[in-house]
């Protein structure tokens, strides 16, 4: 194979970079999955889950991408002809509506044009209208536009009606605002690889007594992503179902002490700070933003291209020159827009660092940035 | 957290041990997965799998556990109605069964008792008498029996019918013979935390062009497991749909080197010698065992527990005190039965340790057990 350079500093919004601590946690030889050994394991990460859910709900860990989760909340809650409202303002609300379009659930969409934030008395007309709505879905960090959907104010509307509110915190947990509970969640599904800052692979989903009731009449959809199958392993014997990604479990539960440790508090702080530096960076370049300013996402900014500046040859030029991975756009604004990921273990540092490239990036390109490392440190107080 | 001891011998039937040359491989950086350096790792590993399935059909590989690629591989080619032939004589046969009846093919079972290998002549007389089945299931190695089905024998009895061939090779790729195209087999699945001996949490599955004919025409019953999405993501970007397991992915990468280094054959060969010497100790000690001697598995070695011996104490002894994890039995042999792992990594001086461990538990439980060592020793040459 030809060589790989795994040193790049790695700014997308996920996978995001992984602690030494975390990734050496997968070090440790494998364990059998039906030992007491495991059991430990699985438990006290799932303890750990809940407390950065904060939910005194249930919680499991699945072996599977973040997407995986996405179709459990869906495949486990939705009969044929059951009415979903999709709140879609990016890839990953779409991604809500097409799960549910392959098990014959009747999408109602609640659009919005990608990089404005989803408004909650949007959310409540509708519900007025079709008061037979079944789940309400929405994506709280849309990675795809690097928008933040008030979940909170969304959970106000939607804990008045019989619906299950399901809540995507993919690219939220650990590095944003997420209150299960006090949210109303019924449903909250989440990736290993965002801002909890563990290796991809895995990923959580929590479950309210409004969802059980649901989904204890609702045949899953699915054999692999079936929740009571879990659900029933966990309660007879604090296991998985099906062989478990052990090592990633390791690596999940090292990363679960150091959000702890730091506190959920303070490590949404940091990311309210990094986002604040890298907007007032690329603002001070003369670039323009593509999330509307009240729902702008505090772990991932996304920003328009100047006019002339190609995605590739940007990007190719931090990549190979610079040694710093950024996304670019996707689905319908692919080659408009770049995304800068500052998650999990994202420092100033770092954010320094990919404003610099990018700036060098731009002049190499034509379009003369300067100032941006500068603002990006005042604010920082650097 | 209570301290977990990660250093006990892992002789169950997976997952199993992983090399520390595997482990390490883990502790690399993540990196991005829309990046060159990802499809650099994708594209080789996938190759090297290609090698390891013997096919010059389409691989991909899968987060999930193996029991996601049992499912991908149902679910996207089974309709309602459609029939399905499962052959059932363990666990994991019955588990494609259910499997199929989620998705609502009509289900025929061939079953057999739990230790009999399957016939390929009653595969026959049931494609005969129902010329319309679309697909037919087997488990290569049966992990919760320790039985071998011929499925070279059942390949040759498929290929002159309509039907495809699906085939669970979790337990036995890379430990026993399988060769995808030679033993037309149109969807081989298998996981990687087995005879592959890397760690658990990704999957494989293989698809022949018969394959993709029946697939193209049947509408995906997941979302999370549409092979279509990888196949269009493979073949466009030389990615994966969703986020994957990078450091699964690492370390399947290396563990597939060891594999072809070491060669299939001399593998193979080597899995054959230590199931031998397992079977040599075990009778020796007067265990019988519980897999009928013509489809004994060469990765698992399965017996009766001598009246008496409880399973739990047993087993319980061995961990506690020799520190060596063996499996008990499942579903209707829980309790009768112990299964002994001799995959991967496995070694000579494994199957010692574990025959001595076996013999000192017996004799502390009552049971006059000797000679097993000596026995194994011998057959080894040792």
């Amino acid at each position: 194979m030809k060589r790989i350079d795994h040193e790049k500093l790695l700014m997308i919004p996920g996978p995001t970079m992984v602690s030494s601590e975390v990734l050496n946690a997968m070090a440790y030889p494998i364990i059998g999955h039906r030992t007491e050994e495991f059991r430990t394991l699985l438990e006290d990460t799932v303890e750990k889950m809940k407390k950065v859910f904060i939910t005194e709900g249930d919680v499991y860990i699945i072996t599977g991408s973040g997407t995986a989760v996405m179709d459990m909340a869906i495949a486990n809650t939705v009969d044929k002809g059951d009415k979903v409202l999709t709140i879609c303002n990016g890839n990953f609300g779409e991604r809500f509506s097409k799960i549910a379009e392959v098990y014959k659930g009747e999408v109602i969409k609640l659009e919005y044009p990608w990089g404005k934030g989803a408004r909650p008395e949007d959310v409540k007309k509708i519900l007025e209208e079709n008061p037979d709505i079944k789940v309400v879905t929405v994506v709280h960090n849309e990675t795809s536009t690097g928008v933040r959907n008030p979940i909170k104010e969304i959970g106000e509307v939607v804990k008045d009606y019989d619906a299950l509110y399901i809540v995507d915190t993919i690219s939220s947990l650990g590095g944003d605002y997420v209150d299960v509970d006090k949210f109303h969640i019924d449903i909250c599904v989440t990736g290993s690889q965002k801002c909890l800052s563990a290796p991809p692979g895995i990923s959580a989903i929590s479950i309210s007594e409004k969802a059980w009731d649901v989904i204890n009449n609702t045949k899953s959809k699915s054999f692999y992503l079936d929740i009571k199958a879990y659900r029933d392993r966990f309660e007879s014997k604090r296991e998985s179902p099906y062989t478990p990604a052990v090592s990633l479990i390791y690596a999940l539960n090292k990363a679960l002490d150091r959000i702890l440790e730091e506190g959920l508090e303070n490590r949404v702080k940091r990311h309210e700070r990094l986002a604040k530096a890298t907007v007032a960076g690329l603002e001070t370049m003369g670039i323009e933003l593509f999330a509307e300013e009240w729902a702008r996402s505090i772990t991932v900014t996304s920003a328009r291209y100047p006019e002339g500046i190609e995605d590739g040859k940007f990007r190719g030029i931090l990549s190979n020159k610079y040694k710093v991975i950024i996304a670019g756009g996707q689905g319908q604004v692919s080659g408009k827009i770049f995304r800068i990921g500052h998650m999990g273990e994202a420092r100033e540092i770092h954010i320094l660092g990919t404003l610099a490239a990018i700036e060098m990036a731009f002049k190499e390109l034509g379009y003369n940035a300067s100032g941006g490392v500068e603002a990006a440190k005042d604010v920082l107080g650097m």
